[in-house]
């Protein structure tokens, strides 16, 4: 069976992906959501004229002369303060006390700074006059009406929900964190913790993508681990799609006939398939949609290193398409190898380095065996070699991914 | 009042806060914690000799001749799959089917892969020869018993939760997600979503601290809003405190004499200090520790881009060491600045800019006034501009802090 190259397998997977339905929800709950629509001011912001500073609101031509040794004393007609909803208006040759944030009073036309006055209560001495406009905000002076805030596809942060709510949105139209179910199977798995025998391992793939897909921007359940019954293994990921957004497996899909229990409960379905993938780690690979609701399943290999590049290379562009995001995130960049590496001829390779950021210099970690893990757990890059690569010596420049 | 540089309050910060007490937590809930103590393999990883691909275990000397044109055949005596804890045997002159994982019989010394074979059952037929070792994972090829798999201060993601559990860890010693409360204080604020009067404005700080918090791998409480009353405002603190390990206010501590709620209610516990810092935006800052836990309080400008930075500066920060992280974070960079900077004589200013990875050349956003959050939506890093200078060409190399 010949190899799919990675980039068609990833192509084909995005193309089988329908990005989420929309959904309203409210600001509380938008963090890490996807806009769905360009989100415009619909008011001025700020909403009205409004002080920068502590201070005074005055007419500028009444302090135009102000100086240490020539001060300009001004009765104070009032106070505002920050939520103050009373509409003022300034005579000139008087001031009016303002807080940072407050309503600018009609007539005024600059606000001297507390620290330019003697904080006076009935009457301020004031020592420094101020152009006009001087620490006043105008309404609209960060977006008008009409103004675009925020374009459809943003993801939201807290910049992003900070804008969205002082400009007033209590409700969002976005499409939602993805739903991650994550199903590890094997007779071989125990519990961590619990005691071992020659012939069984402790689960980590569940663990390990469960926390992938929650750093992917999801949210994640994890299924309890599955034994290599293809009739309860398929009833697990049946009861799993109706609640799943994506579907993720691990181990049962290699060469091993009726003991591939993932591949043999999956194939009778027909809307998985199965291939070979031209990389390393990660070759046996099986997506598909299932289900009443089409989830996208993916069965990654069995291997912990092959089950977390097949997460970063395939599952996280998938959940990106699912929130409207393009399917890849700017986490590649140019690095210099600082030792030598070594790749199958006609597999793309993803090799476990760590890359130091300031020097753009890549070191490839020893133990590159697709079941070692412990130089996963102190890598922070993929370094990638290209299919046709078999060796590239220390000072070549390579792509690499950076980890999240 | 003189203002006190960045560093020398970050310091100040930094020296006052305790790391949170070590607490063991089930693997399932380790994601995003700190490891609190070098972390060694008990046992061998793998645990045992086991075939890296699905195939034939055989005496390797027994296959030697094989080819296509000569293939050796040898009886099948036995099939072992992953999670079969059965010893078995391997006599020369035979062979046995086994799946990737499974423990390799006694005796044999090569796996040869299903792939150069013709598949048999009762016998199999061999084209390929391989040597001593094949498709062998040894015992302890991963990790020895003694090897540190991740030493303390590691902050788990999935891979370093995924080693921990192929390593049998199924409780860990950590320090959680620090729990961060943010509180929003003003008259004048009003729910995004509600109607707005002038004068009055829609609460922003609460919900982008709280998602800033998230961001900042915390957990996350958002109180109520709390109007401009000292009595309330402290006993809202004092609650949020008894249940958190940071509390974050907003607003309330500029020069406004009484208007200054957060400032008039903390200073009388003599706990909290506040100060002018050398920073644009974000000079009215407030620190302290406060309730029977001495919680670390911060108490932030209420200008929202003031809020933001100040938390990217200080609050961060100080949730890592909370931790038992080091303060700083490695997203500094240099960058070309793509468009002329001015700054304050005197204050470090933090300009919004979008930063071009590639090409390593940044570009100050129009809009950089502290209430002017919609340039801060759009920026994805902070202009560094020293507290010395106050103009710089376009051309210049300058620090950025990458946004996360």
């Amino acid at each position: 069976m010949a190899m799919q190259p990675v980039d068609s397998y990833l192509n084909e997977i995005i193309a089988a992906i329908t990005p989420l339905a929309l959904t309203d929800v409210p600001l509380i709950e938008a963090d890490g959501t996807v806009l769905a629509a360009d989100t415009t001011a619909q008011w001025p912001l700020p909403g009205f004229d409004n002080s920068a500073m502590d201070g005074y609101a005055v007419v500028a031509a009444d302090v135009a002369s102000a100086s240490a040794d020539n001060p300009v004393t001004l009765p104070v007609a009032a106070e505002v303060a920050a939520g103050d909803t009373t509409a003022r208006t300034l005579t000139a040759g008087r001031c009016i006390k303002i807080m940072t944030g407050a309503l600018l009073p009609d007539g005024a036309d600059a606000v001297i700074p507390v620290e330019w006055t003697d904080d006076g209560r009935e009457s301020v001495v004031i020592t420094q006059p101020a152009s006009a406009g001087h620490a006043i905000r105008r309404a609209g002076d960060d977006a008008k009406p009409g103004d675009l805030l925020l374009p459809a596809g943003t993801r939201l942060g807290p910049a992003q929900i900070g804008v969205l709510a002082a400009a007033g949105h209590g409700v969002l139209r976005v499409r939602r964190r993805p739903r991650v179910t994550v199903i590890s199977t094997g007779n071989e798995l125990a519990e961590p913790g619990s005691p071992l025998v020659p012939g069984r391992i402790w689960d980590s793939n569940s663990y390990m993508l469960a926390s992938a897909a929650r750093q992917a921007g999801c949210e994640t359940t994890r299924y309890p681990t599955q034994r290599d019954e293809p009739d309860a293994v398929l009833a697990a990921i049946e009861h799993a799609a109706a609640t799943s957004d994506i579907l993720v497996t691990s181990g049962g899909v290699s060469m091993g006939g009726e003991h591939d229990v993932v591949k043999a409960a999956l194939t009778k379905l027909g809307t998985v398939s199965f291939r070979k993938v031209a990389m390393q780690p990660g070759m046996p690979q099986g997506f598909g949609l299932i289900g009443a609701n089409a989830t996208p399943i993916f069965t990654l290999p069995g291997n912990p290193v092959s089950a977390f590049v097949s997460f970063i290379l395939f599952v996280a562009p998938a959940a990106r398409v699912l929130q409207g995001l393009s399917a890849q995130q700017d986490a590649r960049r140019q690095a210099r190898l600082a030792g030598p590496a070594s790749s199958p001829d006609g597999k793309r390779s993803f090799l476990r380095g760590i890359l130091d950021r300031e020097s753009g210099s890549v070191t490839p970690l020893t133990g590159q065996n697709s079941h070692q893990i412990a130089s996963l757990a102190r890598a922070n890059a993929l370094i990638v070699i290209p299919e046709p690569v078999t060796s590239l010596p220390a000072g070549e420049l390579v792509e690499v991914l950076e980890l999240p």
